[in-house]
């Protein structure tokens, strides 16, 4: 498909990258912008607001976030985008964590994930802590 | 990989299905859960909290969330699960929309999307609107 810029248009991207460059409004690509690492998961802050914060983490295989747990008001959301593995809970339990699936908990009941194959995950927190 | 799992574990992996039984920790599984409609974008609330409001929306290719904007303070995100399309900007800007691309965005700038494929996306807005 082609599409026809605007001069308008075409300064608007611009302003887009890098990310930081513009506060109101962000693009970020995570797999082309972020990685994996060998001796652990891949941190990645990608976002920081008073109203949420949104962090990549990149597992490879056989990696994992231990199950923990915060003992403070709010909720996270854990959303599988790429790979597959398994979403840790209390006393041992484990829910197939596959590409779409979304693991929605109160920040202060356990909760972790381990990797099966590479496997990137977004993670959104609100309020940020 | 074989997984033993306690009676407790059974039990606690039991409560989280259907998602509405478990208020602390849900999970949902998009792919398998979700649908496509032919007359507009299919939208599901998939979660709402004081924190923040989650919404999963399916595109046909060619569907699209026409750019809008809301006049209060909070942000949002809208991350791209599978397929591709393109976020709509101010002045006919268009943005590439890949799996693993977010734009992040206050609820009061413009915003939009269009699938050029049929399209899963994930919605989180913070604080809830």
């Amino acid at each position: 498909m082609t599409v026809t810029k605007t001069p308008e248009a075409q300064a608007w991207e611009r302003s887009l990258s890098p990310p930081e460059r513009c506060t109101a409004v962000k693009r970020i690509s995570l797999f082309e912008e972020s990685d994996f690492k060998d001796k652990g998961p891949s941190r990645w802050l990608v976002h920081d607001s008073p109203y949420f914060k949104v962090i990549n983490f990149n597992f490879k295989a056989g990696q994992e976030l231990p199950i923990h747990s915060h003992d403070i008001e709010g909720q996270v959301s854990i959303t599988v985008l790429d790979g597959k593995g398994e979403f840790l809970g209390d006393k041992g339990a484990t829910l197939p964590a596959n590409p779409g699936d979304i693991l929605i908990s109160e920040i202060a009941e356990p909760h972790g994930l381990r990797a099966t194959t590479d496997m990137r995950v977004l993670v959104t927190i609100a309020p940020p802590i």
